[in-house]
């Protein structure tokens, strides 16, 4: 079922810093602007690499989810890793039909490449929080 | 500097678990057979997406660097990031030139994928464990 790995979700309390590590340290050449996911509760940027890309998160609002993840990892770190799926509605019922939890209601909500997403209770998933995004129709 | 997103290394206490989540709940198809890298202290398993992996690693006896991330997250999560660098030689000096800290000795060891490897601190690194890769010189 799942796809390309479309990216690594790290938290950070600053995506300025942030990007300063990717681009000053690391090198990184393609970045791109901070943009808000008011409904997400995250500020996000793209740091992309030839074939994956890094998605640096940082809360938006009291209300964000990641407030707790940077609580117990203040200096931030990874968050969620990101699988493409062709469809996300098949997906989200056979995730339920294999007894897998989809965190919220299981409606997916628009993510940060403007199609639908869900996420995984890390319990199903050897810990790790896990996003699966609906394939950009005129992606790849 | 940096290149592909090579792999995600997720720890887990259990490979043939961690496997059966990404074979039977994730419907991943490609994934390698289990094999040892004892200077490393983990046993390691690739799952592959199209354009990137999944390392996942279990500790290798008792010395193995993973123990303390498993204690921290008994059911496993995202230990690591792992670029490629066309140089592994240069990405250290490099990284040590802007002030980096390099783990261990610093000497490049051999990865998982046959070819020098070295790790940068999470302080330098937003909270994250990053690996260097030395790009194979047949890959891609």
């Amino acid at each position: 079922m799942i796809g390309r790995l479309n990216h690594v979700g790290i938290a950070t309390p600053s995506i300025d810093k942030a990007v300063a590590v990717y681009r000053d340290l690391l090198g990184a050449t393609k970045i791109g602007e901070k943009f808000a996911l008011p409904a997400q509760g995250v500020w996000v940027c793209f740091v992309d690499t030839p074939n994956s890309q890094i998605e640096l998160i940082e809360p938006y609002g009291e209300d964000s989810p990641i407030h707790g993840f940077l609580k117990k990892n203040p200096a931030g770190g990874q968050h969620h890793v990101c699988f493409e799926v062709p469809d996300i509605i098949a997906a989200r019922d056979d995730m339920r039909a294999k007894g897998a939890t989809v965190l919220g209601t299981g409606e997916p909500r628009i993510g940060a490449h403007g199609t639908p997403v869900i996420f995984i209770h890390p319990k199903d998933m050897g810990g790790v929080l896990v996003e699966l995004m609906e394939t950009p129709k005129d992606a790849h």
